[in-house]
């Protein structure tokens, strides 16, 4: 048969996503679903359902990741789909449910036209992307790809104190499953976006070439505190002055680097934080992204540099805390090729671009050749109740993924 | 007799400040008197006991002014001494007590020797100085002085609900005398600098050239909240930047300024506050001092325009709102230099400086001759439990209040 009428159907893959919303859905909208929370475990139970339903080995390992795998005609590793189905606190219901969804429906797909591939195909469901109760973030993918020691993430406890071990045995996906036994040919992930570049440009899909690399730093800032009118300008040791200089300076430096640095100062504090007083401390963090990992490090130094000399000038005290560094992680080229070439026959308009948030997807490109389809958020939103991507955007990406695959899985 | 013979009895001044202090006393160190408060009515009783045993005629009027009057030798208005003993929620023993205290020493140091001034004497004690329970501030002195109508400020209530004019009632302090009956012939007020500058300079006597004007603007900025990875640097609408970028420019524009301009930020608030989101609001103060109203303008201006043109740059919503707006006092010259002339005759080292605070006096400099004389604060601390000024400060400060206030009572 001819490749080019297959379809997803729309109704199928919406209607689950829908489905899996209402489970830890909020009253106004939106949904709750910490990892190994109640709710994360309806949800798996309802996602390993339909695994179940569509003829899928379902394994769990040790770290809670589900795999529901179809055989090819071979053997070897499979051609892998996946992402995670837990949320932030109060999240939308597109986020990774829909990566994980479109993965079934794309197997949804074959299974009624009974066409078998080459190789074997995989949905998974990593444990714990979100890093909302447990640090940290795509804990599940981070171990399935040898990242994170099984026993350390095992031990971790969450801010509500229960540990992770044994919220996995609690919520009865502590699986016997070595993790990472399943090694993939290679591995695709579908997601929104979570950010305005598509929507704003008025492109259907965009085949992501990496993740951002990202630094974050918090400066705690000693001054002295004194009276706003009695205190000459050359007498004060003003660490509020500092804060907000440093927060100017991350700006301009992302100005002036162009191309994908970006730079956010998104937490100040001031104290006492009273109109006529100079602040004696202040806290203020920046975070730093950039898909190069020499220009993140260029970046860095300028900020250092600046905040160093200036602390100085002003006879104040900093103190610098690294709160998260990952280097930037490129996918393989001849992956996001594919992913363009596949949306452009579609007819879908397409851009590259690089991914600004964390996804599984980045544990294994290391390891296996990788790539992601973005597809539209409305407003730039996510890890919102109002988070949105419509379902023309939804076919659309389902539909790049159900041809991506199959060009993997088919040779 | 020789003036320079006669000297202010540093023990018996001392005493009082340090009995007065043990009024409200805090457990660890300090005290809190806050306006018409039992621990006020404490004070107000203790003071004014000390007047009648000086034999000073003592009046209470309709806002609970405390006036002690020494007639003199011929009718007519008064030199006035004075200041108030109200404190701010957990502040120090010296502040407006000094100003108090000392006047009653003047009339202490007279007595002793028997000695008659051709002008009458007045040591006054103003109601709610610090506005710490009621505003505005200053309320006394500017009820008396004619800029604040009395019953307007006998409405005001407090930050605990209660009425200027009911706590009056009930500590026995709604005086009977018209307000303002009694007019000075020049007012002299000591007082601790509540700043750096003396201190630092290593000099024991300011001569007040009058008072700062106050420009308290408070910005609150909407912005568009995103993503701090996934949104790039050109489609950003980030509150949070410009708020930093005011902080900025105002220190620049009082560094450019030089002179007595001084501008702080000392409160700044983002939401959601968060290291890796963009802020969508914020909300930051600049506090504009400046001893010229045309240059407290002219800075006013400088920062407006900045606001304005940035935010339309960024594309974000601004809207500022007045929190304070007093134009600057400056105090009669001759008065200055009085003060000026009489503390170098007694070999103490002597600046002009203006006061960054607000003072009673600048009620009184419109309508009469009107001097502060100020004494170093150790560390440039005030309103502040760890306020210090050294017995040997106040002698001196002390000092030059009684051979200024003889200058103008024996002419």
């Amino acid at each position: 048969m001819n490749l080019d009428d297959l379809h997803v159907d729309l109704d199928r893959l919406h209607g689950r996503l829908v489905a899996l919303g209402k489970i830890g859905a909020l009253p106004g909208g939106g949904v709750s679903r910490l990892a190994l929370s109640d709710a994360d475990r309806a949800g798996r139970d309802q996602v390993t359902a339909w695994m179940r339903d569509l003829g899928l080995a379902v394994t769990v390992d040790r770290i809670g990741n589900v795999l529901g795998i179809r055989s090819g005609e071979v053997d070897g590793p499979p051609v892998m789909m996946g992402s995670h189905i837990d949320t932030v606190k109060a999240g939308g219901i597109y986020d990774g449910n829909l990566g994980v969804l479109a993965g079934l429906e794309v197997i949804a797909v074959l299974n009624d036209l009974g066409l078998a591939t080459k190789r074997s195909l995989a949905v998974g469901l990593f444990t714990n992307e979100e890093g909302s109760r447990f640090a940290p973030d795509m804990m599940g993918s981070a171990v399935h790809q040898g990242f994170l020691d099984l026993e350390e993430a095992l031990a971790v406890r969450g801010i509500d104190g229960a540990e992770v071990g044994k919220e996995l045995e609690r919520i009865g996906y502590a699986g016997s499953e070595p993790t990472g036994s399943v090694r993939p040919h290679c591995y695709f992930e579908l997601h929104i976006e979570q950010g305005p570049v598509l929507e704003q440009e008025g492109i259907l899909i965009g085949a992501v070439e990496g993740v951002q690399g990202i630094s974050w730093t918090e400066y705690l800032i000693k001054g002295v505190s004194n009276h706003a009118g009695t205190t000459p300008m050359r007498m004060r040791c003003d660490a509020g002055y500092l804060a907000a200089a440093i927060a100017v300076e991350a700006r301009s430096i992302a100005r002036e680097m162009g191309g994908d640095q970006v730079a956010t100062t998104g937490l100040i504090e001031f104290k006492p934080n009273l109109v006529n007083v100079i602040p004696g401390q202040a806290l203020i963090t920046v975070d730093l992204r950039n898909t190069d990992e020499a220009l993140l490090q260029a970046a860095e130094r300028r900020l250092t540099s600046f905040v160093e000399q200036t602390a100085d000038a002003e006879g104040l005290d900093v103190s610098a805390r690294v709160l998260a560094r990952f280097e930037p992680v490129s996918f393989d080229p001849s992956m996001v090729d594919l992913v363009e070439r596949v949306a452009r026959d579609r007819g879908f308009t397409v851009r590259r671009l690089p991914s600004g948030a964390g996804h599984d997807a980045q544990m294994f490109a290391p390891n296996c050749p990788t790539a992601m389809i973005f597809v539209p958020s409305a407003g730039g939103i996510s890890h919102n109740p109002a988070e949105y991507t419509a379902p023309e955007q939804i076919r659309a990406g389902a539909d790049v993924l159900l041809r991506v695959v199959l060009e993997k899985a088919m040779k």
